[in-house]
């Protein structure tokens, strides 16, 4: 073989320096001129104050997640993934939890109606909780909302409706706000709004303050009391769309908007119906508010950011975050964490709901 | 020169892959077996939630922890220079927030009594709030309290009694709570414990729930309200110990533990007054808590898990993040977000202290 010219010792060099100077191999943090932070590569240990439960369920969510379709891929596919992975999880919590599930029509919207074995208290004969459940406004129909509401339904003894509104790609909004006020305009004549309540997590979180914006456009009461969990009133935004794909192991993707999911395209950002973040006069009309999060959930800061414009308008916005725990970590009922969640999530409800 | 041997080829082949391989050249998360995290360098820029007057005091919030004196240097030289910094914010404040400030000897324990020049009103007449300053338990006396104590009188137009009680390494734990006892039975004779509030940042948040602690140990009654800011009753661990020195500069740094201060000196860690976290007894007798904190402070992960174990243990614990904000920020009174922390700071006193 032939030498290599002398001039490769100066590329030697160079390349060593590379070593050093490329922004991958720093070992500080270095903060620009432009505010923004260059963070070295870093080490996290599993959070000590997490339970070894969800310890053991850490892997399976890095697994779930890597395995998942694309959010842009066919959305069948999409679909059967998380049904099969929410399907195992219901049924899971049907034997934690033991409910009724009926499937009704209501206000022509599909619904499934769960109910405690153990039956409804007589506190909460009177009241009802709305459910609408996450899944990027895509997927989540049927055993997603099942997932959400058996666990509530059972703690809390109180009727859930979980609602299959309209999704993208085939619906876009205002589709679902319409389907939650088809299906809550029936149950107000049942029950005075006061006594209802709406929770969602994620796409459902979401939905859930987006539903409150739409009644009081629509010129219907608000309900007695909501929950925002890992989805609020905020666009997506803020240290956690950058730190917590870290922490789940998702890193790197781009921040995930809101208003580039399918359900939302025509919709403008701006619209107070689809952000009322940015609407204060909708924000001050706004019920009693739980949010809930971790700090491996890349929607913790717009449930902080959510809670902030809230609590400035004069709502009583509660916030409840796990350390360690991951977007949507309560639909795993095998952890300490989700039953502190549901437990939270009742008693919120049976604080701030009419009698 | 003489030319390389051909095996350097090989070297160069070697040192090009070390660049892929490297740790500090992973371009994605990994999780080990561990359930650590390999977080990869990636960048997070200024949370787009957070104010434009925060985000012109980030640069000198990072220069002010770039010229910090190293905390295991002279104990002098740090107190010299936090004292500098907090009489600049104290002055600063004075002036958005005109109080009266005057030097009084409670229980044998030097305090400064902070009224607001409008006056205090009738209906906070019969309340009076305590304050103990941060400075890990080594400096903040007199300015530090200052900070902590002057807007608070003003917004909330009552007396605030700031305490400079013994810091280490001159005391040991537990000197301070002994001071904030001694304080607390003198005030006792004026007001009913539950028109006390007890309130501070950082050291002084952990003290606060030392404080608790202890008064259940000397068998005083609790207090009406308390807040833990930026330092609640859980030892410092969790997430944002790793995340926040990322996000607010200050990586690499060990994770501090509160253990290791001088103050604590001797204590023992499993010690229920020293951390109540781990003593489900003593948290539920716990009054009405609020924690503040933000997603840079490394205490975020100990703020949230405070609260989940008062909220296990039954007691109302409220807590307020502001997205992109750091340790202890609303000592800079040039921000919204610390002017909201006062009104959140002040509420949560006027709706859970007695008449």
């Amino acid at each position: 073989m032939n030498p290599i010219p002398c001039n490769a010792r100066w590329w030697l060099v160079a390349l060593a320096s590379a070593l050093v100077w490329m922004p991958g191999m720093a070992t500080t943090t270095h903060v620009d001129a432009q505010d923004t932070v260059h963070a070295p590569a870093f080490t996290v240990p599993f959070s000590s104050y997490a339970s070894l439960e969800a310890r053991k369920l850490f892997q399976r969510m890095l697994e779930q997640g890597r395995n998942a379709p694309p959010l842009d891929g066919p959305i069948a596919a999409s679909r059967a993934y998380y049904d099969k992975i929410n399907t195992a999880r219901a049924k899971l919590m049907e034997r934690l939890y033991p409910v009724t599930i009926e499937q009704r029509s209501i206000g022509g919207v599909p619904t499934q109606v769960v109910t405690p074995k153990q039956g409804v208290t007589a506190a909460e004969q009177h009241r009802v909780l709305i459910n609408l459940h996450g899944g990027a406004f895509l997927w989540g129909a049927g055993a997603g909302g099942l997932v959400e509401a058996i666990p509530v339904a059972s703690v809390g003894r109180i009727e859930v409706v979980t609602v299959d509104y309209r999704q993208g790609p085939e619906h876009v909004f205002p589709a679902a706000s319409e389907d939650v006020a088809a299906v809550y305009r029936v149950l107000l004549k049942q029950y005075p709004a006061k006594n209802i309540g709406i929770y969602g997590c994620s796409a459902g979180g979401v939905l859930s303050g987006e539903a409150v914006a739409w009644f009081i456009h629509e010129h219907l009461p608000v309900p007695g009391a909501i929950g925002m969990y890992c989805g609020a009133v905020a666009e997506l935004s803020g240290d956690s769309a950058r730190v917590a794909p870290v922490l789940d192991g998702s890193a790197p993707t781009s921040p995930l908007k809101l208003a580039d999911l399918p359900y939302f395209k025509g919709a403008r950002a701006s619209d107070p119906l689809v952000f009322p973040a940015d609407s204060p006069e909708l924000l001050k009309q706004f019920p009693p508010t739980l949010l809930i999060t971790g700090t491996r959930d890349f929607t913790m800061s717009s449930e902080i950011q959510s809670q902030r414009l809230l609590t400035i308008a004069g709502v009583d916005a509660e916030l409840h975050i796990w350390d360690g725990m991951w977007h949507s970590f309560f639909s795993d009922p095998e952890m300490p964490e989700s039953k502190e969640a549901y437990a939270v999530m009742v008693h919120f409800f049976d604080r701030h709901l009419g009698h």
